[in-house]
């Protein structure tokens, strides 16, 4: 049960932290899988055109700052167009509630009777919503339309953990091509390192999202083994 | 109403076709926002610290190619993490029905009497729910855990819509520099192109997500210019 303790709402303030933990895990795993297997990509897919590190380095530090910058400020969007939906959709249940509460009783018997409550029982459900509709809005979001409220704090701590996983995992496959002078020398050391990071990482990550760890592992490894070997195959054809 | 009608059920055909429909505008969403943004990116940064349109194009390619499938297969496996989730709690909250049944009826009960169902009123809705297990697990999963039942037909639309929106997004800026043999006659070229593409494509979201589109439009061309920037004054200062 405890895996999903932050919908019962026993504790609230246990609640709010473990949301800000998944939350933060969420966004890590966003940033790192991308980090690890991009720029990892690109420096294996140009090392089959070019044995130059300094231009593979430069070309990975641009990639990982374009994509630690495009998926943080992607990450702060996708937060705030949630935030501003939810608004929106709240004041519009709430103006349907006033307006046409006809037609929002029904929607609460039949979203009821679907899961065979009788017609009398879902009625009486109805009354004691009517009392309160800051409460029957709230029953609205959550059972008609299933949006959860969400958590303004998400704004600045999306942004951050995404861009800055993106970082980190991207300098793992770059610290070969930084520390050799020839790209034929850090490939295979840059290949090696990061498959093993991206077997951790998705070791770590099915053991957070209750996916066999073993299962998770393979696919991380497999899908940046996958876009390496991709680039490197179409750089090697263009360079 | 009717950007919210799959939650009636009112017509379950009409319905699928909603939500699929949705679902390619995200994935659109997902792989054009970032195609546009980070192989844009690379190859402003790339431009300066090389004049050579040859390993900018082939950076760039690579760079595609790689953040496709990296993208396309992330698309999948939260797909597929979301389908997988989904059938072990909907496991988990059936035996919790099967075994512990007097938790799962308060659970009920706590649900509907935080809307300000009296206790009464609610154990009439779980004596409903207890009548059919398989529509109290239903019951449980939408309105105690929050989950939507996952479309598996989308293992398969989605990695293929990220890809391909990422694969057009990103020829978009790369265009130029496969056109012209100077980096920095094709950069400002790109610059342009990508800025109104990027202004374009955010209108469209906007207009999608329900979004005021000129705030939309700025927000996308605001953090792709920045990316570039930044990539654009790190590829400067190693290169």
């Amino acid at each position: 049960m405890s895996n999903h303790a932050h919908h019962h709402g026993h504790s609230h303030s246990h609640t709010e932290e473990h949301n800000k933990f998944s939350y933060m895990i969420r966004d890590a795993v966003i940033g790192l899988s991308d980090g690890l297997t991009v720029p990892f990509a690109l420096a294996a897919g140009l090392s089959g055109a070019t044995d130059s590190t300094a231009i593979i380095v430069t070309a990975g530090i641009a990639e990982i700052a374009a994509g630690a910058i495009a998926m943080g400020l992607g990450g702060y969007m996708a937060a705030r167009t949630e935030v501003d939906q939810y608004h929106s959709e709240r004041k519009r249940e709430m103006l349907e509630i006033e307006n046409v509460p006809h037609i929002e009783e029904k929607e609460v018997t039949d979203i009821l009777e679907a899961y065979g409550v009788p017609h009398d029982h879902a009625l009486l459900v109805t009354a004691a919503l009517k009392k309160d509709p800051e409460r029957w809005v709230d029953f609205m979001m959550r059972f008609e339309l299933g949006l959860e409220k969400p958590n303004p704090s998400e704004l600045l701590h999306t942004p951050l953990t995404i861009g800055l996983s993106y970082v980190i995992g991207g300098l793992i496959p770059l610290l070969p091509y930084i520390l050799y002078d020839s790209a034929q020398s850090a490939l295979p050391i840059s290949v090696v390192t990061t498959l093993l990071a991206l077997a951790i990482f998705g070791a770590l990550k099915g053991a957070f999202t209750g996916i066999d760890r073993i299962k998770s592992a393979l696919q991380t490894t497999l899908i940046g083994g996958l876009a390496a070997s991709v680039a490197y195959a179409v750089a090697k054809m263009l360079g």
